[in-house]
Formats: structure tokens, C-alpha cells, sequence
């Protein structure tokens, strides 16, 4: 049996491969598999026997096809057009973040064995006038298409599940900080950029109020989550099988305080603090924290801290 | 100017064809048009020198282009394949209900005039948990493909009439009650069935429990409601573009009660009692009331009180 992994050639999706065969026997509920396949763009690059890329188009029904057999044990579909793209290029987020989950969706349905089925959602699925804690039965209200491509593919996922075409499990990721490498094209992504470029000595710019509360997530505790999803009992969603991961809520200014802590005042000094509009419009759209009760019982976790989500990025990437 | 009808053939299209004609000169707000042009797989029966049929597939965007052109003032988009038979032919719902909508959709912002676009949708994209008053920020739990269809409409609508591409507006309508005409295969079939059928002196079943609460309108303040919903200034949605159309709240027990009233005690006594697990599980997942307040405030309407509602048939059709 194999898991395919969309997106398996980006930072999360060859970290999920890398934790997958690193912890995947040991953990309960996860099926037995002796493969991964990574689909994207670019081949995945952890070097193991196990791992195969297919590099291709993720909303070409054909790759699909070939790729999405009756021996799929799991799917985790984490490919899609980030969020600013999507903003930028209607048509190009349209197909990758909507049609391309749908034909996952109907590549696993086709197989007949309904395969687990875990996708990488956002909390940019909400939007408009929110609570200070976002209750888990509030309605969705995106002001982006990507939020909105990413609500349609929760609702997507979660038919084909009722329907038992797929054993559908949908996580609302947190902001994911701090990403490694280069800035991309999401509109959270300077909320990495503000801890990683001082880390490494370089500036950078912090586009939003410093007041601008965020719900954040490490890599690794994104991880966890991630192989959790595919092992807990759907019977136990009740139903409800999308959730909105754990994460902490802290705004901006506790952020660059804890940059301060963990890389010192120095590094502090190395963010500006000019607005940018474009950026302000998307990220302040987004809820600052979250009702998880329902998550944390199901057995999902998040970090303590953000100091520690710092020392995490400081002691792998800038160590 | 024209006005496009999807579902023009339709019950529901066809009684605002002739709305249109009759009172869209009178309303404010309402474009001017001297056209109207029906999209169905039917032509539209209404006869008159403005309204022209096109016949065909609402999915098939070579005909959507001839037909969505750049003197579009308003689409009204009411096509659908209805509950019953998205859930038994899954694709041909997914085809219609969901590439016709997006189709049409894309065929509206192509023409660049951001035409008026309605959108009819359902109360069916709720479910799950629900308080006994749904309020307008409740989240969406489809429990049927019709509903989930619906509610990607939904969100297809808000976020082409976020980017400027359509004026869109969607209008979650009530069940509506009383169609006229042969059972169909809704799932809230059984709903007009129970008074149609008795005033007409033949036998009708009732498929779920008689305490079961239904959200309903009459087609006469349902047509009043979609000629409003175009003429309503956007500006006044506030970015909420998805309104619960008002209707009255009433259980099964008092419709039957109401058509005991009307119709007289021999008409109440051809209706049987044979549950049928199949609608019951749809249509108990519906929710039976809901807080208007805003779209009231919004000088939406709705009808007195049922009697009125089984009045407004008999009068029409079984005088």
C-alpha cells in the first residue's frame, strides 16, 4: 500500500514525508504502507527507497489517474496556489486549488476503496465581523479566493466523504511560522520573514500593525497534527470532519518580543514597520484565535509557546 | 438590455418571466430591459413578443457565451437539478449544480459589465447541530449533494461579486409550498404534495414525522422576494451577499391543520402516514426557522400565515 502526498516537493509536504517514514509504523491507526509518491511541480527531494516522485499538473485528471490507484492507502492533498497568487492569477488558483482538489477527490472515488483522505485547509476560510474566539460553528466568509477555493474544497471533501467515496478529514491549518528559505507569494509570508531574515542577520518588513493577532502553528507541531489526522477515528468526527488545528494566538508585537528574547535586540532593530495595504487587507481578514476544545479532545496538539516556535526554527535552520 | 432566466421553463422561472413583464418597469433599482431570454432544457411557456427560449445545457459554456453577452443587465440563475436527484445521480448533480453555476459565472465576467446576478439557493446547505432559530452566521454542514452544491455556489457568488466580475446576490429560499403540477423529485416534494393532491381529491402521503418544522414561502412571496433581490442596492449588503429569504416557520401537524381549514375535513383525511426514511433523512436536516432580521430590514417580505399560503393555491389553481 502507498500515501500520496500533493505538494510532497514543498517544505510541509517533504517535512509530512520525511515524519512519515520516519514515525508512520508507530503510529496507532495510520494503515501499513511500504511507499510515498509525491506529487507536484518539482520531484520531492527526501532521498529514500520508498519515496517516488511523479512531477506533474495536480488538476490533470490523466497524471491522476495513473498515480491514484486501488492500492492508495492515504492521501494528503497539501498542493495549492498560495494565497497572494491566488489573489493575483483568478484562473490559475481556480484550477489548482479547486479543480485540482476535485479531481483528487474523483481519482480517489474511482479507485473504489475509499482511501483516507486528508486536506490541508486555512484559516482564510473565514472573513467579515468574527468574534474575539472563533467558535467552531461559525460560517465561513472568505475574503480572498483562496480562501474561498479552500472552502469549497472542505465542502467537497466532506460530501465525498459522506458520500464514503473517500474517508475525508479536512485541517484548517494555522499560519505555519517560521518557514525556512525565501519570502513567497502568501500574504502571511512576511509573518516568517520577520523571525527568519533577523535571524540570519538580514532585514526585513513587517507589512501589518504590530497589534495584528495571529494564529500560529510551528512546522513541527503542524506535523504531529497532520499524522494525528489520518489516525484518529473518523468515527469519532461525528460527522464533522473538518477542524480547525490547534495553534497559539499572539499578536505581532509578542512575536518580535520573542525574537527579541531568543535572538536579542540586535535582531529586533532589523524589522521596518511599513504598512503595505494589499498584504494588511488579507492577513487582518483572518481570525486571531480559536475555540479548539473539540481538536485538543480529539487528540490534537499545538505548541507552548511562540519563544519555543522561534528556538524550533533557530536551532534546525540558523543554528 | 436583457434580462437572462435560467430555469425559465421551470414553475419557479417561468412565474418570474411574468413578474418581470408585468411590475420590472415599476420596481426601483431594477435595470431596464426589453428582453428577456430563458436558458433551459425546456422552452419557457410564456408567451410573449420580449421573451425569447434558449434550449440547452446551462453547463456548456459555448452556449453560455452566445447567450450571456455584453448587454446583459441581470441574470437570474435558478437552473438546478433538485435534491432528490443529485443525491442518486451524483455527477449529474456535480455537472449542473456546480459547473453550470461557475460556468455561468464566468460567462457574466467575461462580458466585463459585472451584470445583477442572482442566485438562487437552498436552506439545504445547512445541517448538523442547529439552535431551534438558525442566525445568519451559522456554518454550513450540507447533508446531501444538492446542499453541498449549493453552498459552493454560494461561495463561488460572494467571491466573483468580490473581485467585481458580477453584482451577485444569493437568496437561500424557503421550501415552496404549494407547487403546482406533478410530485418531483425534491425531497420536499411531499411538502406541496400534502395540500395539492387532497384539494384536487386524490390521496397524498406524508413520508416524515408530523412534528417536523419546516422553513416554507408561498410562490407568490418567493417571486416578490427574487424581483427585490435585484433591485436592493449592493452597497447595502455590506459585503454579506448571502441573505435567508424570510418564510414562516410551521410543523407538518400545522399545514395539515391549515388544509383541514381550507379544504374541510375530507381533504385532511386523504393524507397517509407512511414514513419513508430516505426524504425523512433529508428533509429533517433542514432547519425550521431562521433570524430575518436583516433581510426584513432589508425590505425583504413573507407570507401572513399558511392558510393564506394554501389559500393562494386553491384561488390559482384548484378554483
Amino acid at each position: 500500500m502507498k500515501i500520496i502526498v500533493t505538494g510532497g516537493a514543498g517544505f510541509l509536504g517533504s517535512r509530512l514525508i520525511r515524519a512519515l517514514l520516519a514515525r508512520g509504523a508507530s503510529i496507532p491507526g495510520l494503515p501499513a504502507f511500504d511507499a510515498i509518491v509525491s506529487v507536484d511541480l518539482a520531484p520531492c527531494p527526501v532521498q529514500d527507497a520508498r519515496v517516488s516522485s511523479v512531477v506533474g499538473d495536480i488538476a490533470d485528471p490523466a497524471l491522476l489517474a495513473r498515480v491514484v490507484t486501488a492500492d492508495t492507502a492515504a492521501i494528503y492533498h497539501l498542493a495549492a496556489v498560495v494565497s497572494g497568487q491566488a489573489e493575483a492569477e483568478f484562473e490559475v488558483g481556480m484550477r489548482v486549488n479547486l479543480d485540482g482538489t476535485r479531481a483528487l477527490l474523483d481519482a480517489a472515488r474511482a479507485t473504489g476503496a475509499a482511501p483516507r483522505f486528508v486536506f490541508a485547509s486555512s484559516l482564510a476560510v473565514f472573513g467579515g465581523p468574527m468574534p474575539a474566539v472563533v467558535p467552531e460553528d461559525l460560517a465561513l466568509l472568505p475574503q480572498s479566493s483562496y480562501g474561498a477555493q479552500k472552502a469549497i474544497g472542505e465542502l467537497l471533501v466532506n460530501d465525498y466523504a459522506r458520500k464514503g467515496f473517500v474517508d475525508g478529514r479536512v485541517c484548517r491549518l494555522p499560519t505555519i511560522v517560521v518557514r525556512p528559505g525565501k519570502p513567497n507569494a502568501a500574504a502571511s509570508s512576511f509573518a516568517s520573514g520577520i523571525i527568519r531574515e533577523p535571524l540570519g542577520g538580514q532585514p526585513a518588513n513587517c507589512p501589518v500593525p504590530q497589534e495584528t493577532r495571529m494564529w500560529l502553528s510551528s512546522p513541527n507541531a503542524v506535523i504531529d497534527n497532520l499524522l494525528h489526522a489520518i489516525a484518529v477515528d473518523g468515527a469519532r468526527l461525528e460527522g464533522r470532519r473538518t477542524l480547525n488545528l490547534p495553534g497559539i494566538s499572539v499578536t505581532v508585537a509578542d512575536m518580535l518580543a520573542s525574537l527579541e528574547r531568543v535572538g536579542g535586540a540586535a535582531a529586533r532593530a532589523l524589522v521596518s514597520h511599513e504598512h503595505e495595504e494589499r498584504i494588511a487587507r488579507i492577513v487582518c481578514s483572518w481570525p486571531g484565535d480559536f475555540d479548539v476544545s473539540r481538536p485538543l479532545a480529539l487528540g490534537f496538539t499545538r505548541d507552548g509557546d511562540f519563544d519555543s516556535v522561534v528556538r524550533q526554527y533557530r536551532d534546525e535552520f540558523a543554528g
